[in-house]
């Protein structure tokens, strides 16, 4: 099931998408909820980031193949950090540039939205607290990120976090393609198959140390291909059975 | 002024503390509120963290005595990583170990109680966004900020943020003594004097990168004199106009 999130004249609504419509629904999203009875066409509507998370956690070094592009040893554990919330943008929200003279990347993310709250869980419950999956760019500013070592700064500038608006309920985020273009020109292309932690393992980790919260958010890492943005490019991601995540860059 | 938040039969309820009494409030602590008229005797209640934190920011290495303790260099700027809301506890709560084999660490720091939402804030008026300060214990597990890097895990464990339940709203944050025992032996002994970053340019650095809301916390670094804690251990730790926090360990 593909749910969405959309600005209407009596505020920001959820709604289910079914073929080319948008099927409001009331009630609690991460709870219960009905159809509200009102629809509108898929096209044209003002969409907004899928939710305004509690935390943002972010894995490090997730797919064989960055690893080695950066020289990194493979982890034996996930390699966590955190994210300002304050960083959410969507489709079609511009991606600010604060310091354009440094090198900005692109990383195109599976991103696991939490759907119930828990603490350590187990690998074999784990997708129970999956509310679903989106897009994600864990865009980076590779200067601070190597001044300060700590990668906070780095990648929670306002607007350096665009996600999907679209959550997909139903699918397999161990085998998920997943596409990077700049400009039109493919620069990531893998396969969630390369991860080196699954999503069950990265929820057991984290869940070892903090409480997870319906609407968090955890980024599960880019692969290969990173690469420089600059003002006026146009960065298109895809993932398989989500959908595609446009931002331009300012 | 001294607030504090206590549980009462109708749940959790902030204060007014004035000499052995606290006057219940009601309303918005970050708002308007008024006086609910109930008051309570100071001892005896049960106390709780003062917030429920948005997102917890905290300064590495903000004492030039504990940079020189840990042989770095000083930082021309603040380095701040993110500890996850639910690591919070409050006093009398137990700090729980779950890797006693690990090397653990008391941090004594003072915390910033964010009262208004910001970004981009100047040092001019960064102290309008405060609107309090409390004592905090930046609990640390040295393995695992090692092994990782990043210091998210290490320091995000449940019960490894004790907070004060009692913020002061009229102090000036960069001359506070801070002390802190364990067992009654004094291991850190400082002075907020001793900042590299003061708290004006502790929340402007911030804010250019995020925005700042109401219940954010910011922990500001801690002095020289770290220690490992074990279980069994009382900790206390005493910021000048502000009060006392003890914690025991398990």
């Amino acid at each position: 099931m593909k749910f969405t999130k959309f600005l209407t004249e009596t505020g920001e609504k959820y709604g289910v998408i079914e073929s080319n419509l948008v099927k409001e629904i009331e009630g609690s999203i991460f709870g219960s909820w009905t159809f509200s009875g009102n629809t509108y066409p898929i096209e044209g509507l003002k969409y907004c980031p899928f939710v305004k998370p509690g935390k943002i956690i972010a894995i490090g070094l997730n797919y064989r193949s960055h690893a080695e592009e950066v020289n990194k040893a493979l982890p034996d554990e996930p390699m966590m950090f955190m994210i300002s919330p304050s960083a959410i943008i969507t489709e079609d929200d511009a991606v600010i540039l604060p310091h354009p003279d440094h090198r900005i990347d692109h990383e195109a993310e599976l991103v696991v939205v939490i759907g119930k709250e828990g603490r350590d869980i187990s690998e074999e419950y784990a997708l129970d607290y999956v509310f679903g999956y989106t897009i994600g760019n864990d865009v980076s500013d590779r200067v601070l990120q190597k001044k300060d070592q700590q990668y906070t700064r780095a990648k929670s500038f306002h607007t350096f976090k665009p996600i999907g608006s679209i959550v997909e309920t139903e699918l397999n985020p161990s085998n998920l393609e997943i596409k990077l273009k700049v400009n039109g020109e493919t620069k990531q292309y893998s396969n969630t198959d390369q991860f080196i932690h699954d999503v069950p393992k990265i929820i057991k980790f984290i869940s070892e140390v903090m409480t997870l919260e319906p609407g968090d958010l955890i980024f599960t890492g880019t692969p290969e291909g990173v690469a420089p943005i600059k003002p006026g490019d146009c960065i298109e991601i895809s993932i398989e059975n989500i959908g595609t995540l446009i931002n331009w860059v300012k």
